[in-house]
Protein backbone atom coordinates (compact mmCIF):
# COMPACT_ATOMS: atom_id res chain seq x y z
CA UNK A 1 0.00 0.00 0.00
CA UNK A 2 1.39 3.31 -1.11
CA UNK A 3 1.62 5.96 1.84
CA UNK A 4 -1.31 8.43 2.57
CA UNK A 5 0.49 11.54 1.94
CA UNK A 6 -2.94 13.88 1.41
CA UNK A 7 -5.43 13.37 4.15
CA UNK A 8 -7.47 16.84 3.66
CA UNK A 9 -8.18 15.04 0.05
CA UNK A 10 -8.97 12.02 1.51
CA UNK A 11 -11.56 13.27 3.92
CA UNK A 12 -13.09 14.92 0.95
CA UNK A 13 -13.65 11.40 -0.72
CA UNK A 14 -14.92 9.62 2.43
CA UNK A 15 -17.45 12.48 3.51
CA UNK A 16 -18.63 11.86 -0.40
CA UNK A 17 -19.24 8.06 0.50
CA UNK A 18 -20.79 8.55 3.74
CA UNK A 19 -23.10 11.06 2.46
CA UNK A 20 -23.84 8.66 -0.52
CA UNK A 21 -24.18 5.73 2.38
CA UNK A 22 -26.88 7.79 4.58
CA UNK A 23 -28.78 8.35 1.45
CA UNK A 24 -28.77 4.25 0.88
CA UNK A 25 -30.02 4.11 4.58
CA UNK A 26 -32.51 6.99 4.08
CA UNK A 27 -34.21 4.83 1.19
CA UNK A 28 -33.67 0.96 2.98
CA UNK A 29 -36.96 0.27 4.42
CA UNK A 30 -37.11 0.62 8.00
CA UNK A 31 -36.93 -3.31 9.44
CA UNK A 32 -35.49 -4.11 12.66
CA UNK A 33 -33.66 -7.16 14.13
CA UNK A 34 -33.43 -7.65 17.92
CA UNK A 35 -29.74 -8.86 18.48
CA UNK A 36 -30.70 -10.19 21.99
CA UNK A 37 -32.74 -8.07 23.72
CA UNK A 38 -34.83 -4.57 22.69
CA UNK A 39 -31.33 -2.66 23.69
CA UNK A 40 -29.11 -4.22 21.23
CA UNK A 41 -31.01 -3.90 17.41
CA UNK A 42 -29.41 -3.42 14.09
CA UNK A 43 -31.73 -2.39 11.08
CA UNK A 44 -31.21 -2.94 7.53
CA UNK A 45 -30.11 0.19 6.96
CA UNK A 46 -26.87 -0.52 9.18
CA UNK A 47 -26.72 -3.79 7.11
CA UNK A 48 -26.45 -1.76 3.72
CA UNK A 49 -24.50 1.61 5.10
CA UNK A 50 -21.51 -1.22 6.27
CA UNK A 51 -21.59 -2.83 3.07
CA UNK A 52 -21.61 0.31 1.27
CA UNK A 53 -18.90 1.26 3.34
CA UNK A 54 -16.60 -1.76 3.26
CA UNK A 55 -16.94 -1.79 -0.65
CA UNK A 56 -16.50 1.46 -1.24
CA UNK A 57 -13.82 2.70 1.47
CA UNK A 58 -11.60 -0.38 0.28
CA UNK A 59 -11.33 0.59 -3.43
CA UNK A 60 -10.29 4.53 -1.96
CA UNK A 61 -7.51 2.47 0.33
CA UNK A 62 -6.86 -0.96 -0.99
CA UNK A 63 -5.59 -2.98 1.18
CA UNK A 64 -6.52 -1.24 4.61
CA UNK A 65 -8.34 -3.71 7.02
CA UNK A 66 -11.91 -3.25 8.72
CA UNK A 67 -13.02 -3.20 11.81
CA UNK A 68 -16.76 -2.68 12.09
CA UNK A 69 -19.85 -3.13 14.55
CA UNK A 70 -21.74 -5.42 12.41
CA UNK A 71 -21.31 -8.96 10.64
CA UNK A 72 -18.46 -10.04 11.61
CA UNK A 73 -15.91 -7.48 9.91
CA UNK A 74 -13.49 -7.30 12.91
CA UNK A 75 -10.00 -7.42 11.21
CA UNK A 76 -8.23 -4.64 13.77
CA UNK A 77 -4.63 -5.40 12.82
CA UNK A 78 -2.71 -4.10 9.56
CA UNK A 79 -1.14 -0.57 8.88
CA UNK A 80 -4.45 1.05 8.20
CA UNK A 81 -7.83 0.07 9.88
CA UNK A 82 -10.91 1.63 9.25
CA UNK A 83 -13.27 1.45 12.22
CA UNK A 84 -16.87 2.24 11.34
CA UNK A 85 -20.14 2.63 13.12
CA UNK A 86 -22.93 2.14 10.05
CA UNK A 87 -25.05 3.92 12.71
CA UNK A 88 -24.59 5.16 16.08
CA UNK A 89 -27.44 5.50 17.69
CA UNK A 90 -29.55 2.56 15.65
CA UNK A 91 -32.38 2.92 18.70
CA UNK A 92 -33.04 6.47 18.05
CA UNK A 93 -32.75 5.86 14.28
CA UNK A 94 -35.59 3.10 14.30
CA UNK A 95 -37.92 5.42 16.19
CA UNK A 96 -37.34 8.45 14.08
CA UNK A 97 -35.39 10.48 16.91
CA UNK A 98 -33.23 12.82 14.74
CA UNK A 99 -29.74 11.79 16.89
CA UNK A 100 -28.27 9.00 14.79
CA UNK A 101 -24.68 8.85 12.98
CA UNK A 102 -22.83 6.71 10.54
CA UNK A 103 -19.14 7.03 12.33
CA UNK A 104 -16.05 6.17 10.25
CA UNK A 105 -12.28 6.38 11.33
CA UNK A 106 -9.48 5.70 9.95
CA UNK A 107 -6.36 5.05 11.76
CA UNK A 108 -3.02 4.13 10.73
CA UNK A 109 0.09 2.79 12.93
CA UNK A 110 -2.34 2.96 15.80
CA UNK A 111 -2.79 6.36 15.11
CA UNK A 112 -6.83 8.07 14.55
CA UNK A 113 -5.95 10.15 11.47
CA UNK A 114 -9.12 11.11 10.16
CA UNK A 115 -12.60 10.75 11.48
CA UNK A 116 -15.98 11.43 10.17
CA UNK A 117 -19.82 11.44 11.85
CA UNK A 118 -22.28 12.52 10.11
CA UNK A 119 -25.93 13.12 11.31
CA UNK A 120 -28.10 10.90 9.08
CA UNK A 121 -31.42 13.23 9.59
CA UNK A 122 -30.19 16.76 10.02
CA UNK A 123 -27.01 15.83 7.67
CA UNK A 124 -24.48 17.96 9.81
CA UNK A 125 -21.19 16.74 8.91
CA UNK A 126 -18.43 17.00 12.07
CA UNK A 127 -14.88 16.02 10.65
CA UNK A 128 -11.14 16.22 11.63
CA UNK A 129 -7.73 14.92 10.16
CA UNK A 130 -5.06 14.67 12.66
CA UNK A 131 -2.95 18.12 12.94
CA UNK A 132 -5.87 20.00 11.24
CA UNK A 133 -8.80 20.85 13.55
CA UNK A 134 -12.07 20.14 14.08
CA UNK A 135 -14.83 21.06 11.87
CA UNK A 136 -18.59 21.16 11.68
CA UNK A 137 -20.28 21.40 8.11
CA UNK A 138 -16.57 22.83 7.12
CA UNK A 139 -16.39 25.81 9.61
CA UNK A 140 -13.65 25.15 12.37
CA UNK A 141 -14.98 23.80 16.02
CA UNK A 142 -13.29 24.29 19.48
CA UNK A 143 -14.80 23.12 22.93
CA UNK A 144 -16.11 25.76 25.04
CA UNK A 145 -14.52 27.45 28.19
CA UNK A 146 -17.26 26.69 30.57
CA UNK A 147 -16.44 25.67 33.64
CA UNK A 148 -17.23 22.07 35.32
CA UNK A 149 -20.18 24.34 37.04
CA UNK A 150 -21.35 25.40 34.47
CA UNK A 151 -21.00 22.17 32.40
CA UNK A 152 -23.60 19.91 30.45
CA UNK A 153 -23.03 16.52 31.16
CA UNK A 154 -23.84 13.81 28.44
CA UNK A 155 -23.81 10.34 30.20
CA UNK A 156 -25.48 6.60 30.16
CA UNK A 157 -26.12 3.61 32.38
CA UNK A 158 -24.62 0.66 30.36
CA UNK A 159 -27.72 -0.05 28.65
CA UNK A 160 -25.61 -3.40 27.32
CA UNK A 161 -24.80 -4.74 31.01
CA UNK A 162 -27.46 -2.98 33.11
CA UNK A 163 -25.84 -4.81 35.94
CA UNK A 164 -23.61 -2.02 36.29
CA UNK A 165 -26.38 0.53 36.08
CA UNK A 166 -26.11 1.37 40.22
CA UNK A 167 -22.26 2.06 39.17
CA UNK A 168 -23.13 4.84 36.59
CA UNK A 169 -26.16 6.07 38.42
CA UNK A 170 -23.59 6.53 41.50
CA UNK A 171 -21.07 8.59 39.82
CA UNK A 172 -23.64 10.52 37.32
CA UNK A 173 -25.39 11.44 40.71
CA UNK A 174 -22.06 13.01 42.21
CA UNK A 175 -21.15 14.71 39.20
CA UNK A 176 -24.85 16.24 38.56
CA UNK A 177 -24.51 17.81 42.02
CA UNK A 178 -21.21 19.79 40.53
CA UNK A 179 -22.24 20.79 37.10
CA UNK A 180 -25.24 22.33 35.42
CA UNK A 181 -27.53 19.15 34.23
CA UNK A 182 -27.56 16.27 32.43
CA UNK A 183 -27.65 14.85 28.55
CA UNK A 184 -28.54 11.94 27.01
CA UNK A 185 -29.43 12.29 23.36
CA UNK A 186 -28.47 8.28 22.47
CA UNK A 187 -25.68 8.00 20.60
CA UNK A 188 -21.71 7.89 21.95
CA UNK A 189 -20.63 9.41 18.22
CA UNK A 190 -22.80 12.72 18.61
CA UNK A 191 -22.13 13.55 22.08
CA UNK A 192 -18.55 13.76 21.88
CA UNK A 193 -19.16 15.88 19.31
CA UNK A 194 -21.40 18.01 20.88
CA UNK A 195 -18.33 18.54 23.44
CA UNK A 196 -15.88 19.15 20.24
CA UNK A 197 -18.65 21.75 19.25
CA UNK A 198 -18.89 23.28 22.74
CA UNK A 199 -22.32 22.08 22.76
CA UNK A 200 -21.93 20.29 26.33
CA UNK A 201 -18.53 20.02 28.24
CA UNK A 202 -18.51 16.42 29.88
CA UNK A 203 -18.91 12.68 29.16
CA UNK A 204 -18.71 9.60 30.75
CA UNK A 205 -19.84 6.18 29.79
CA UNK A 206 -18.71 3.01 31.97
CA UNK A 207 -18.41 0.39 28.42
CA UNK A 208 -18.40 1.67 25.09
CA UNK A 209 -16.84 0.34 21.29
CA UNK A 210 -13.79 1.16 19.42
CA UNK A 211 -16.56 1.80 16.44
CA UNK A 212 -18.66 4.34 18.79
CA UNK A 213 -15.54 6.54 19.58
CA UNK A 214 -13.23 6.27 17.35
CA UNK A 215 -14.03 8.95 14.71
CA UNK A 216 -15.37 11.20 17.62
CA UNK A 217 -11.94 10.76 19.67
CA UNK A 218 -10.09 12.43 16.78
CA UNK A 219 -12.67 15.18 15.93
CA UNK A 220 -12.91 15.96 20.05
CA UNK A 221 -8.74 16.16 20.01
CA UNK A 222 -8.45 18.46 17.50
CA UNK A 223 -10.90 20.65 18.79
CA UNK A 224 -9.28 20.98 22.08
CA UNK A 225 -11.24 18.30 24.18
CA UNK A 226 -9.66 15.61 26.10
CA UNK A 227 -11.00 11.67 26.32
CA UNK A 228 -9.48 8.81 27.98
CA UNK A 229 -10.28 5.44 29.15
CA UNK A 230 -10.60 3.92 32.60
CA UNK A 231 -8.05 5.51 35.20
CA UNK A 232 -6.33 8.03 32.37
CA UNK A 233 -5.43 5.09 29.84
CA UNK A 234 -5.01 5.82 26.17
CA UNK A 235 -7.74 5.03 23.82
CA UNK A 236 -5.94 1.99 21.93
CA UNK A 237 -9.15 1.68 19.49
CA UNK A 238 -9.07 -2.22 20.00
CA UNK A 239 -11.04 -2.91 22.76
CA UNK A 240 -14.34 -2.09 24.66
CA UNK A 241 -13.29 0.56 26.97
CA UNK A 242 -14.72 3.35 29.84
CA UNK A 243 -14.25 6.64 28.19
CA UNK A 244 -14.13 9.73 30.46
CA UNK A 245 -14.09 12.92 28.62
CA UNK A 246 -14.43 16.99 28.46
CA UNK A 247 -13.71 20.59 27.19
CA UNK A 248 -10.78 20.65 29.32
CA UNK A 249 -7.94 18.75 31.47
CA UNK A 250 -9.50 20.49 34.65
CA UNK A 251 -12.99 19.18 33.95
CA UNK A 252 -11.63 16.23 32.75
CA UNK A 253 -9.52 15.77 35.80
CA UNK A 254 -12.62 16.18 38.23
CA UNK A 255 -14.73 14.00 36.70
CA UNK A 256 -12.05 11.23 36.24
CA UNK A 257 -11.91 11.69 40.32
CA UNK A 258 -15.28 11.27 40.91
CA UNK A 259 -15.28 7.77 38.63
CA UNK A 260 -12.62 6.86 40.75
CA UNK A 261 -14.41 7.33 43.73
CA UNK A 262 -17.22 4.64 42.75
CA UNK A 263 -15.02 2.37 40.28
CA UNK A 264 -11.87 1.42 41.78
CA UNK A 265 -11.07 -1.34 38.53
CA UNK A 266 -12.94 -1.69 35.53
CA UNK A 267 -15.94 -4.11 36.22
CA UNK A 268 -16.21 -6.36 33.22
CA UNK A 269 -13.39 -7.49 30.85
CA UNK A 270 -15.02 -7.62 27.12
CA UNK B 1 -65.13 38.06 24.52
CA UNK B 2 -67.06 36.25 21.60
CA UNK B 3 -66.90 32.18 21.66
CA UNK B 4 -64.34 30.67 20.02
CA UNK B 5 -66.12 28.42 17.46
CA UNK B 6 -63.75 27.44 15.65
CA UNK B 7 -60.61 25.94 17.02
CA UNK B 8 -58.95 24.44 14.05
CA UNK B 9 -58.89 28.33 12.00
CA UNK B 10 -57.62 29.82 15.35
CA UNK B 11 -54.65 26.82 15.64
CA UNK B 12 -53.64 27.99 11.50
CA UNK B 13 -53.30 31.73 12.97
CA UNK B 14 -51.25 30.29 16.00
CA UNK B 15 -49.04 28.48 14.26
CA UNK B 16 -48.24 31.66 11.80
CA UNK B 17 -47.58 33.83 14.29
CA UNK B 18 -45.29 31.13 16.04
CA UNK B 19 -43.33 30.68 12.77
CA UNK B 20 -42.71 34.61 13.13
CA UNK B 21 -42.16 34.63 16.99
CA UNK B 22 -39.29 32.06 15.63
CA UNK B 23 -37.56 34.13 13.08
CA UNK B 24 -37.82 36.92 15.65
CA UNK B 25 -35.62 34.61 17.79
CA UNK B 26 -33.02 33.57 15.01
CA UNK B 27 -32.33 37.22 14.28
CA UNK B 28 -32.08 38.45 17.96
CA UNK B 29 -28.44 38.43 19.31
CA UNK B 30 -27.60 35.77 21.78
CA UNK B 31 -27.09 37.05 24.77
CA UNK B 32 -27.28 35.01 28.11
CA UNK B 33 -28.67 36.50 31.75
CA UNK B 34 -28.15 34.39 34.63
CA UNK B 35 -31.98 34.54 36.16
CA UNK B 36 -29.87 32.99 40.12
CA UNK B 37 -27.47 30.40 38.89
CA UNK B 38 -26.24 29.24 35.78
CA UNK B 39 -29.22 26.57 35.38
CA UNK B 40 -31.99 29.32 35.31
CA UNK B 41 -31.41 31.21 32.27
CA UNK B 42 -33.49 34.21 30.38
CA UNK B 43 -31.95 35.22 26.69
CA UNK B 44 -33.14 38.01 24.69
CA UNK B 45 -34.49 35.27 22.15
CA UNK B 46 -36.94 34.78 25.23
CA UNK B 47 -38.18 38.13 25.67
CA UNK B 48 -38.17 38.98 21.83
CA UNK B 49 -40.75 35.70 21.37
CA UNK B 50 -42.69 36.28 24.59
CA UNK B 51 -43.24 40.20 23.58
CA UNK B 52 -44.10 39.40 19.71
CA UNK B 53 -46.52 36.57 21.32
CA UNK B 54 -48.11 38.40 23.60
CA UNK B 55 -48.68 41.21 21.44
CA UNK B 56 -50.60 39.39 18.40
CA UNK B 57 -51.92 36.35 20.84
CA UNK B 58 -53.69 39.65 22.55
CA UNK B 59 -55.24 40.83 18.94
CA UNK B 60 -55.76 37.64 17.60
CA UNK B 61 -57.97 37.22 21.22
CA UNK B 62 -58.93 40.62 22.88
CA UNK B 63 -59.44 39.74 26.30
CA UNK B 64 -57.36 36.98 26.68
CA UNK B 65 -55.03 36.34 29.67
CA UNK B 66 -51.13 35.55 29.76
CA UNK B 67 -49.72 33.29 31.69
CA UNK B 68 -46.05 33.15 30.51
CA UNK B 69 -42.40 32.12 32.04
CA UNK B 70 -40.78 35.47 31.38
CA UNK B 71 -41.36 38.89 32.86
CA UNK B 72 -44.10 38.52 35.19
CA UNK B 73 -47.18 37.98 32.72
CA UNK B 74 -49.15 35.74 35.46
CA UNK B 75 -52.38 36.13 35.34
CA UNK B 76 -53.96 33.01 35.10
CA UNK B 77 -57.61 33.75 35.83
CA UNK B 78 -60.31 34.53 33.15
CA UNK B 79 -62.26 32.51 30.68
CA UNK B 80 -59.26 32.20 27.77
CA UNK B 81 -55.83 32.09 29.06
CA UNK B 82 -52.59 31.69 26.95
CA UNK B 83 -50.16 29.67 28.71
CA UNK B 84 -46.83 30.73 27.23
CA UNK B 85 -43.13 29.48 27.42
CA UNK B 86 -41.12 31.67 24.40
CA UNK B 87 -38.18 29.29 24.49
CA UNK B 88 -38.78 25.95 26.21
CA UNK B 89 -35.28 24.44 26.70
CA UNK B 90 -33.17 27.71 26.92
CA UNK B 91 -29.84 25.87 27.63
CA UNK B 92 -30.03 23.87 24.42
CA UNK B 93 -31.13 27.05 22.55
CA UNK B 94 -28.14 29.13 23.97
CA UNK B 95 -25.73 26.43 23.32
CA UNK B 96 -26.77 25.69 19.35
CA UNK B 97 -28.57 22.01 20.72
CA UNK B 98 -31.16 21.50 18.53
CA UNK B 99 -33.86 20.74 20.94
CA UNK B 100 -35.69 24.17 21.76
CA UNK B 101 -39.45 25.39 20.98
CA UNK B 102 -41.91 27.68 21.57
CA UNK B 103 -45.04 26.23 23.72
CA UNK B 104 -48.14 28.12 23.76
CA UNK B 105 -51.78 26.71 24.84
CA UNK B 106 -54.50 28.16 24.84
CA UNK B 107 -56.58 27.32 27.88
CA UNK B 108 -60.63 27.98 28.11
CA UNK B 109 -62.55 27.55 31.01
CA UNK B 110 -60.00 25.69 32.81
CA UNK B 111 -59.88 23.33 29.66
CA UNK B 112 -56.59 22.72 27.49
CA UNK B 113 -58.17 23.11 23.77
CA UNK B 114 -55.38 24.46 21.49
CA UNK B 115 -51.29 23.25 21.82
CA UNK B 116 -48.60 24.37 19.95
CA UNK B 117 -45.08 23.37 20.15
CA UNK B 118 -42.70 24.45 17.30
CA UNK B 119 -38.99 23.25 17.24
CA UNK B 120 -37.27 26.55 16.86
CA UNK B 121 -33.80 25.03 14.84
CA UNK B 122 -35.55 21.92 12.90
CA UNK B 123 -38.94 23.95 11.75
CA UNK B 124 -40.94 20.62 13.29
CA UNK B 125 -44.63 21.65 14.18
CA UNK B 126 -46.62 19.78 17.05
CA UNK B 127 -50.33 20.53 16.87
CA UNK B 128 -53.76 19.59 18.65
CA UNK B 129 -56.91 21.30 19.35
CA UNK B 130 -59.04 19.48 21.57
CA UNK B 131 -60.60 16.40 20.24
CA UNK B 132 -59.17 16.38 17.18
CA UNK B 133 -56.33 14.29 17.23
CA UNK B 134 -52.50 15.29 17.39
CA UNK B 135 -49.88 16.26 14.64
CA UNK B 136 -46.35 16.81 13.40
CA UNK B 137 -46.08 19.28 10.63
CA UNK B 138 -49.77 18.31 9.40
CA UNK B 139 -49.59 14.34 9.69
CA UNK B 140 -51.77 12.66 12.40
CA UNK B 141 -48.98 10.85 14.50
CA UNK B 142 -50.08 8.20 17.99
CA UNK B 143 -48.71 6.73 20.90
CA UNK B 144 -46.00 3.81 20.39
CA UNK B 145 -47.87 0.59 21.16
CA UNK B 146 -44.34 -0.33 22.88
CA UNK B 147 -44.07 -1.59 26.08
CA UNK B 148 -42.38 -0.72 29.06
CA UNK B 149 -39.98 -3.11 28.70
CA UNK B 150 -39.39 -1.53 25.50
CA UNK B 151 -40.03 2.15 26.09
CA UNK B 152 -37.63 4.94 26.05
CA UNK B 153 -37.95 7.06 29.11
CA UNK B 154 -37.47 10.31 29.30
CA UNK B 155 -36.20 12.21 32.64
CA UNK B 156 -34.47 14.90 34.85
CA UNK B 157 -33.64 15.14 38.41
CA UNK B 158 -34.88 18.70 38.88
CA UNK B 159 -32.30 21.07 37.96
CA UNK B 160 -33.59 24.39 39.73
CA UNK B 161 -33.88 22.07 43.34
CA UNK B 162 -31.10 20.02 43.54
CA UNK B 163 -31.61 19.05 47.09
CA UNK B 164 -34.58 17.18 45.38
CA UNK B 165 -31.95 15.09 42.85
CA UNK B 166 -31.80 12.30 45.01
CA UNK B 167 -35.49 11.00 44.98
CA UNK B 168 -34.98 11.70 41.16
CA UNK B 169 -32.21 9.36 41.14
CA UNK B 170 -33.80 6.52 42.77
CA UNK B 171 -36.91 6.64 40.59
CA UNK B 172 -34.97 7.03 37.22
CA UNK B 173 -32.80 3.74 38.25
CA UNK B 174 -35.65 1.55 39.46
CA UNK B 175 -37.74 2.66 36.62
CA UNK B 176 -34.33 1.77 33.96
CA UNK B 177 -33.60 -1.40 35.05
CA UNK B 178 -37.44 -2.37 33.78
CA UNK B 179 -37.58 -0.02 30.49
CA UNK B 180 -35.06 -0.02 27.75
CA UNK B 181 -33.38 2.79 27.88
CA UNK B 182 -33.18 6.61 29.19
CA UNK B 183 -32.94 9.66 27.02
CA UNK B 184 -32.81 13.27 27.89
CA UNK B 185 -32.67 15.61 25.31
CA UNK B 186 -33.39 18.86 27.58
CA UNK B 187 -37.05 20.39 27.30
CA UNK B 188 -40.04 19.11 28.70
CA UNK B 189 -42.11 20.21 26.01
CA UNK B 190 -40.46 18.30 23.30
CA UNK B 191 -39.82 14.97 25.32
CA UNK B 192 -43.45 14.81 25.84
CA UNK B 193 -44.14 15.76 21.97
CA UNK B 194 -42.03 12.42 21.28
CA UNK B 195 -43.80 9.94 23.52
CA UNK B 196 -46.89 11.66 20.96
CA UNK B 197 -44.96 11.23 18.15
CA UNK B 198 -44.13 7.28 19.17
CA UNK B 199 -40.53 8.01 19.30
CA UNK B 200 -40.48 7.68 23.18
CA UNK B 201 -42.89 6.15 26.05
CA UNK B 202 -41.80 7.02 29.70
CA UNK B 203 -41.53 10.54 31.30
CA UNK B 204 -41.42 11.67 34.62
CA UNK B 205 -39.79 15.16 36.00
CA UNK B 206 -40.52 16.19 39.92
CA UNK B 207 -41.41 19.54 39.11
CA UNK B 208 -42.15 21.46 35.86
CA UNK B 209 -43.86 24.80 35.15
CA UNK B 210 -47.90 25.11 33.65
CA UNK B 211 -45.97 26.93 30.53
CA UNK B 212 -43.72 23.58 30.14
CA UNK B 213 -46.27 21.14 29.72
CA UNK B 214 -49.59 22.69 29.11
CA UNK B 215 -49.30 22.61 25.33
CA UNK B 216 -47.22 19.09 25.12
CA UNK B 217 -50.09 17.81 27.45
CA UNK B 218 -52.89 18.10 24.77
CA UNK B 219 -50.47 17.13 22.48
CA UNK B 220 -49.95 13.99 24.16
CA UNK B 221 -53.31 13.37 24.99
CA UNK B 222 -54.82 14.07 21.57
CA UNK B 223 -52.35 11.17 20.52
CA UNK B 224 -53.27 8.51 22.69
CA UNK B 225 -51.31 8.97 25.43
CA UNK B 226 -51.39 9.88 29.32
CA UNK B 227 -49.97 12.67 31.35
CA UNK B 228 -50.82 13.23 35.60
CA UNK B 229 -49.32 15.34 38.05
CA UNK B 230 -47.97 13.52 41.46
CA UNK B 231 -50.66 10.25 42.65
CA UNK B 232 -52.77 10.91 39.20
CA UNK B 233 -53.62 14.08 39.91
CA UNK B 234 -55.30 16.01 36.96
CA UNK B 235 -53.20 18.63 35.40
CA UNK B 236 -54.72 22.06 36.15
CA UNK B 237 -52.54 24.12 34.35
CA UNK B 238 -52.09 26.76 37.16
CA UNK B 239 -49.63 25.85 39.26
CA UNK B 240 -45.91 23.81 39.73
CA UNK B 241 -46.48 20.13 39.34
CA UNK B 242 -44.43 16.49 38.99
CA UNK B 243 -45.41 15.01 35.80
CA UNK B 244 -45.64 11.20 35.07
CA UNK B 245 -46.36 10.13 31.56
CA UNK B 246 -46.45 7.42 29.28
CA UNK B 247 -47.67 5.44 25.71
CA UNK B 248 -50.71 3.89 27.74
CA UNK B 249 -52.33 3.51 31.06
CA UNK B 250 -50.43 0.47 31.62
CA UNK B 251 -47.19 1.50 30.96
CA UNK B 252 -48.52 4.74 33.15
CA UNK B 253 -49.71 2.80 35.88
CA UNK B 254 -46.54 1.09 36.36
CA UNK B 255 -43.66 4.00 36.55
CA UNK B 256 -46.61 6.07 38.69
CA UNK B 257 -45.90 2.91 41.27
CA UNK B 258 -42.07 3.54 40.89
CA UNK B 259 -42.40 7.38 42.05
CA UNK B 260 -44.68 6.41 44.42
CA UNK B 261 -42.49 3.80 45.97
CA UNK B 262 -40.11 6.48 46.61
CA UNK B 263 -41.57 9.71 47.10
CA UNK B 264 -45.04 9.06 50.08
CA UNK B 265 -45.74 13.30 49.41
CA UNK B 266 -45.02 15.80 47.19
CA UNK B 267 -41.43 17.26 48.25
CA UNK B 268 -42.09 20.75 47.54
CA UNK B 269 -44.46 23.84 48.10
CA UNK B 270 -44.27 25.93 44.58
Amino acid sequence: MKNITDYSSLLESVIALVKEAAELARKTELSVIEKGAPENIVTESDLAVQRFLHERLGELLPRSAFFCEEEGLCENSGECVWIIDPIDGTANYSRGIHESAISVALVVGKEARLGVVYNIFTGDIFSAVRGGGAFLNGKKITVSKRSFREGLFCTAMCVYKKELAALCRDVIYDAYMECNDLRRFGGCALELCYIAAGRCELFFEMRVFPWDYAAAYLILSEAGGVLYGFDGEELDFSKTTMLVGANNRENYEKLAGIVKKHIKSLPYED
